[in-house]
This record gives C-alpha cells, sequence and structure tokens, in this order.
C-alpha cells in the first residue's frame, strides 16, 4: 500500500469538498441565512485536507489495490464531513439521521429520513440537492477534471468511483476523460435547469431540481416531490432526462464528435430503451382503470418507470397503491437499474446482459459441448474474467440485500417494508414499497437499521469492492 | 438425438409407474375401496410403456443431451398419468388442481390445494405420500436399480435426476450406484417407520410420514400435519430424519464402509450443520417470548429449521406469526436447501459454500493479483465451469422465481403470498408466507399461476436445464 499517495489524495478530496461547500454558503447569504453552519464544516475540511495534501508521494505509483481504497475512504470521510452542515444548523438534529441524508444524497439514492422537507434552510436545502450531483458521477472524477493528477495511474481510482463492468478511457489520457465527462453532465444539467425554468419553476427549484436529476439522486425541494408542480410538462422533461442520465455518457461523447449513428449500435442502450419502452406500455395497461384511462396510464407509467430504472426516485403518484403487476415490475426494474458509465444505481443493463447470455452459453454448451464460442457483447468477446466477476457480483448483490433485511427485521416491521427498503438502498433508488413508499420516509428506523442501510447505500454506489476493501487486514499491509 | 434409446428408456419408465401403483391400489383394496381408478391409469401407462419399450435402440450410446432429455420427459409424462387416479376417484375433480398436487408430490415439493385433506380416499393418499418418496430419489435412478441398463452411459442419465452441482459415482458402475443408493433410501425409511409405530401412530400414518420425510416431501395425512399428533417424540423423529434425509447419501455408503470418522471431514455437512445450529438458536431466542419459554421455542425452531432447510415443508405451527427476524432466517433457508446428492431441494449447500468462496475469490483476486488460487471444495480443485455453472444457476434460479411472482403477481394476491409461494415451488419446499403459509393452500390460485408452479416445481427439482432443455429446438435435431 503506498500510503502517501493514499493521503495525498484524500487531502484533495476534503479540499474540494471545502470548495464546494462555498455554492450552498452562498444561497445561505442570499436567503439571509447563517452561513455559520458551513463556515464551521469548512474549516476541519481545509485543515486536514491541507494537511493531508503536503504529504509528497514518494513515488506516484497506484495500483487497483490503492484506487479501490482511496475511493472508499473517501466516500466515508466526504459523507462524515457533509453531515455536519445540517446539523450545525439544526435541521437534522441527530447525527446519525444527518448522515443517512448525506449518504444518501452524495450516493444519489434519496431516501429520506425528513418528515417535514419545506421546513429546511434554504441553504441546506441546497447542499442536499448538492450532494446528488457531486456524487452523480464521482468527487475523485471530479478532481481530475480540475488538478494536475500525477501520472496515468489514476485511471485506477476512476475505474473504482464510475459505475459499470468495465471503464473505457475515452481518450488516452486519464484526465481528458474526466475532463469531457464532466463537460457533458455540466452540460445536460444546465439544459435540464433551462427546461424547467421554460416550465414555470423557479429559478433555485429549476437548479436544485437539475442537481437531482442528473446525479439520478431523486431528492426534492418539495415534501411532495415533482407530485407538487402538477405539470405534465414538468415531468415529461424530467422523465426524458432522467432517462438520458441512465445512459452511458460514452454515447453522449460520440453524438459530440458527429457519430450520432453510432449510438444505435449500443447493445446496451438498445435493451436500455427495449425494457423502458415494455415496462412503461404494461404498466399503463395494467392501471388504466385506477388512474382513469390508458393516456393518463402512460404517463404515471412513463415517469415511475424511468425514475426506478434510473434510480432516481422522483414521485408523481403513489405506486404502492397500483395492482400487483405494476409493483412487481417495478421491484424488478429497482435491480436492472441504468447502463454502465452513467449516474444510475442498481445491477446496470449490461451486467444484466452479461448474466442472459451466460445462461444461454451454459445451455449451448450443454446441447452442443463442441461448438461453443465465447461471450459476446457490444461486439467484443468478454473475458472469462469479466463474465466471472458479473457473476459474482449479482450473487454478492443479493447477498448484501439479504443481510439488509436480516437486520432490519430486528425493527419488526413489515416483510414488504424491509425487503424494498433494502433493495431500494443498495440499488441507490429513494423510495421502495409500503411504509418506505412513495408518501413515507425512512425516519422511523433504529439507528442500527440505518447504519445497515448507510452502509448499503456506499456498497451499491461504489460497486461493493472499494468499501469491503477497507475491511480486508491484507489490504492495509505495506508492499 | 437417440431417439430410439430415449423412447426404450421412456417406455420402461410408464412400465415402472404401472408398477408402482399396485401399492396404492392393495391400499385401497384393503380398505375397501375402488380400485378402478389405480386400474384405469395403469392400463394406458402399460400400454404406452409397452409398446415405447419394444423399441430396441440400434446404438446404446447415450450422452448428456440425451440424459437430459430422458429425465425431463419422463418427470412430465410420469406426472401427467399420475394424476389420473385423483381425478378418477373424484378425490380431485379438476385435472389442473389434480396435475399440481401429483407433481407436487413427484418433485417432493408438498404444496397442496386440498381444502380437506382428510376427506381424500385411503387408496389415493397412500399414492399421494408415495409419490414423495418416488420423487425423492428419482425414478429413473430407480429403474438403474433394478433392471438391467445397457452400457455405462447411463451415468448421463443419473446426473441429469440426482439433485447437486456434481454426481461421484461411490462405484465404478452406475447401476451398483444407484442400487446402493436405494438400499440405502429404503433403510433410513423403514428404520424411520419403525420409530413412528413406537410413538403410537398407525401403520397407515407411520408408513406414509415415513414416505414424505424420506423424499423431503411436505405432505401428510392429517390437514393440520404433524401438529396433529401434538406428540414431542414423534417431532422430533420426524425433525432427525428430515436433517438425515437432508445430508448427501454419499457418507451413508461411507457409514456402511465402516469409515465414520471421514464423514466429518465433508465441509458440505460440517457447513449444513453449522446453519441448521445457528437458525435454531437464533429462532428460539427470538419466538422465546410468544411461544412460552426457550426449551419450547427451541422444539419449534428444530422442526421448522429442519423442514424447511431440507425442504419437507411439514408443519408443526403457524410460522407465518412468528417475528420478522425469524421469518426471514427461513426464508433464506428456504434458498439455502439441503446437501448435494440428497432428496433435498433448494440452491442445495455445497453450491452455497461455492458462492462464498467465489467472492472471496474475487476479493483476493482484486487485493493481489499475482497471488490467486483456485477454488477448493472437499480438498479438491473445482474447476472454472463448475464455478462458472455454479454461478449461473443462482441467476437462473432467481430469475425464474422473478418470474413465477410476475404470473401470480396477475391473480392480485399480496407480495408476500406471491414472492413465498415462488420461491417455496422452485426450492420444493410446500408452504411459503402469507395467504400461502403453513395454515394456508395454494387452491385459490388461478390456473397460469398453478400452470407457473407447476412449471417452477420440474425446474427445481430436475435443476432447471433437463426441463429447459425440452423447449430447445436444437437438442431435437438429429446428429
Amino acid at each position: 500500500m503506498n500510503y502517501r499517495v493514499v493521503c495525498n489524495i484524500l487531502g484533495k478530496v476534503l479540499l474540494a469538498e471545502a470548495i464546494l461547500l462555498l455554492l450552498p454558503m452562498t444561497a445561505a447569504l442570499w436567503y439571509h441565512e447563517s452561513v455559520l453552519p458551513f463556515l464551521w464544516t469548512m474549516l476541519p475540511l481545509a485543515l486536514l485536507g491541507g494537511g493531508l495534501n503536503f504529504i509528497k508521494p514518494r513515488s506516484n505509483s497506484l495500483f487497483a489495490r490503492e484506487g479501490f481504497v482511496v475511493v472508499g475512504l473517501s466516500w466515508v470521510l466526504m459523507s462524515a464531513f457533509g453531515a455536519l452542515p445540517f446539523v450545525l444548523s439544526g435541521d437534522i438534529p441527530h447525527y446519525i439521521d444527518a448522515l443517512f441524508e448525506t449518504v444518501s444524497g452524495f450516493t444519489t439514492t434519496g431516501s429520506s429520513i425528513l418528515t417535514d422537507v419545506e421546513a429546511m434552510s434554504r441553504g441546506c436545502m441546497f447542499w442536499r440537492l448538492f450532494t446528488h450531483w457531486v456524487g452523480g458521477m464521482g468527487v475523485l472524477v471530479f478532481i481530475a477534471a480540475i488538478l494536475p493528477v500525477s501520472g496515468d495511474h489514476y485511471i485506477h481510482v476512476m475505474r473504482a468511483e464510475v459505475p459499470g463492468p468495465t471503464v473505457s478511457k475515452l481518450v488516452p489520457k486519464a484526465r481528458k476523460t474526466a475532463r469531457i465527462l464532466y463537460l457533458i453532465y455540466l452540460g445536460l444539467t444546465l439544459l435540464e435547469a433551462i427546461f424547467l425554468l421554460c416550465g414555470g419553476m423557479s429559478f433555485y427549484d429549476a437548479i436544485l431540481h437539475a442537481f437531482a436529476t442528473a446525479g439520478t439522486g431523486g431528492f426534492s425541494t418539495r415534501g411532495a416531490s415533482i407530485a407538487a408542480y402538477d405539470s405534465v410538462y414538468i415531468e415529461m422533461v424530467i422523465a426524458t432526462f432522467m432517462l438520458l442520465f441512465g445512459c452511458n455518457f460514452n454515447l453522449f461523447y460520440l453524438i459530440l464528435l458527429g457519430q450520432a449513428r453510432a449510438i444505435f449500435k449500443s447493445e446496451e442502450l438498445r435493451v436500455f430503451l427495449a425494457i423502458i419502452a415494455a415496462a412503461v406500455l404494461t404498466i399503463a395497461l395494467n392501471i388504466r382503470g385506477s388512474v382513469g384511462g390508458f393516456a393518463q396510464g402512460l404517463r404515471y407509467a412513463y415517469f415511475q418507470v424511468t425514475t426506478i430504472i434510473s434510480t432516481t426516485g422522483f414521485a408523481t403518484c403513489d405506486f404502492d397503491k397500483w395492482p400487483e403487476l405494476s409493483r412487481w415490475i417495478l421491484v424488478l426494474l429497482m435491480f436492472a437499474g441504468g447502463c454502465a458509465g452513467s449516474t444510475a444505481g442498481g445491477l446496470k443493463i449490461s451486467r444484466v446482459i452479461i448474466f442472459f447470455k451466460s445462461y444461454l452459453y451454459e445451455l449451448k454448451q450443454l446441447i452442443l459441448p463442441t461448438r461453443v464460442k465465447r461471450i459476446w457483447f457490444e461486439g467484443k468477446a468478454v473475458s472469462d474474467q469479466t463474465v466471472r466477476s458479473v457473476l459474482v457480483y449479482f450473487q454478492v448483490y443479493m447477498f448484501i440485500i439479504a443481510l439488509g433485511v436480516l437486520v432490519l427485521s430486528l425493527d419488526g416491521r413489515d416483510l414488504v417494508t424491509n425487503l424494498t427498503a433494502s433493495i431500494a438502498c443498495m440499488s441507490n433508488i429513494g423510495p421502495g414499497l409500503s411504509l418506505v413508499g412513495p408518501t413515507g420516509n425512512f425516519t422511523f428506523f433504529s439507528i442500527p437499521s440505518k447504519l445497515m442501510l448507510i452502509l448499503e447505500m456506499l456498497l451499491g454506489r461504489l460497486e461493493i469492492f472499494p468499501v469491503l476493501f477497507l475491511f480486508a487486514p491484507s489490504v492495509w499491509r505495506k508492499r
């Protein structure tokens, strides 16, 4: 373990967080609220971050191991400090609750412990929704985009933070890749904010909801979420942007390069769109009786399907009251998640495709053992190593969800609440069914349950291994 | 595809079923009931079976492909004919219900559509519980044990029918292996029947419950299942035999060979016993308040844990009313199942062990890529091919359960009912939670739902591929 390089990067992360806090502080100033909660958070961040940043690495060598550790530690520390403004402002008095809300923000989950959303101060509300935007693309990718990071080994850090089974560099340099990703991210966010402004949203709400959509987070400034605006236009804009932010960002880069046609060759995109279309149609048909017609059914189904599959979690209606078929389809979509290389959570469509190809492969191998070829995905043969990692990933994913339900069930709530709460946090969605449905929240869980859900959110966002690494003693040995 | 050898073996299977029906017919005679339902079932079985048996194979070559097809077709045909006595006697008037009950019997699931168990005629009740015994060890293994099957290729058929990721031949000859397995099976069944007789059960009940335990089935002659006897002795005898029938039969063979010490070297057995011990203790502590003390808690917990993990499904109490923690532990045990090479269903402990070793392998590979060794199980290195099959098996398993819930949810029942019904049928357990809990039954499901559950029971018992094979066009092409 190259401790010096780990400390150095951690220092940069904490300094970056201190700088990012300037934005909500500005909002607090603008709305004549106290800026002290932010100042008192920035001070320790700047001191600790500055101190760590002084540790200069003797060598820049950075391997997968260091990449995972840096990412795991960064997210834990960022969340621990990021919770302070909520506590210091008195908006969320208990630290564990504030930590839950912050981790839910950074991991773009959107599960909330707030019972009265509108009561929060404007500065803290800005920070709450801004964490989605910071966590969506990842803070270490952000650092790579703005600072001269040392050495090309930094790709190991990005690999550990960007979702999906494999990370492809858009361009040879990690730094340039990070910059392109962030520019696309910023551009799409601004575009959405403009669309929302055109729909009559206030500037503050438009910016914040654009942040929350871009990170596929799901926090809202309103207790009733998007239903509060009661506008078909706003729903359609947000639904469409949720769909876009659920796509692999490489596709947007292809559009920028003028290769718009190439994007429809993407297997993952085609499957993603096909799943959405099938789910929207089935649900619209299934709920048409209870919402007043097929057209209204399509409206709700399009929004809810995109919000769940992109793992955002905004609400426009209480889908917990929908017929069983629609509820179960939404639960299945919670597992699927968005595309690799997007800001979405869940298993990711590319993994789901590799699962199905593995079944077929196995079946073919039993029928005609001699004729078996390899598994192909996006025009390339998938290595056995990747297939195996993807298969194991699913197992660990399910195991962690099951473990989560075990801890939650000590609280004595019903099985549907526990199961969907565990899935919703692991897949970084937000709402589940029953007590944690779109009209509920997570405030009633005990502290052990909240800690378990915090762990699940981090495991889900960082795709398990960076977090597990922090608990493995052999990681910490010096080489 | 060697069609002639497939037809020939199918003929033997149907003839075997005709002969096995002599037993319930004798019971009907003894109790002065009509034997016509059995005679009218045996007649077409004998005619069709005899006809198929006349087709002599030109070559005895038999590969994995033929093995899967023979097993898949055998089970479908056996169930289709096996349902007739229930319909002809009028005990179960609707054919789909009778088919559900028969498949539930042969696959040793034990889910029932009967609302008044005690009303069934004695002959049919004998057949109902005897199907558990026939299906437990497998009818094709039975044929291998009693008939001179041609060629050593028959191991492919046994491999497709015996549960577990790999089948080891006890002795070089497939036929002798089958004979040893059936003798152990018969011996243990008789031993249990004697123990039950000593506990005051009637001869008829003792024999039938021994059949149902041996096959890890779960049907009972009583509507209240084992709770009807209200005897701690009977509960402990049955619980202990459920545990034994959940063990790999190879271990009993080792005992017969005088190598009793060797069995405790079995990783699978140790993990199986450890899971049972942990689950029994946790549940006993969790329910002690509601059942009147820890000792009473241990009694119920020991029975319910062994009945669920061995995928039998007898009931001594309504665990659907237990606290959430205990309910969830039982759901998790439904997935685990018994050991490979036992009569139990579920994923099998050996697969669960390989899952966990795969996680650790993956984690180690990320930490120290250069030092990675292979995965070891039971003192042998597991081939990459086996690891991959095991991982894919879990995926397909979960996918089929999810698909089952999708079909069931069209009926509009609650999520816990649909989910646990689907798990209970796929894992061949019997009862689930909520409406399909220990005091409920499966009669209220619609015909499409019942057909889906029938499919799941067959997929679960035959470990998916033999059934999937029947739907793959390329299997049916001539070589």
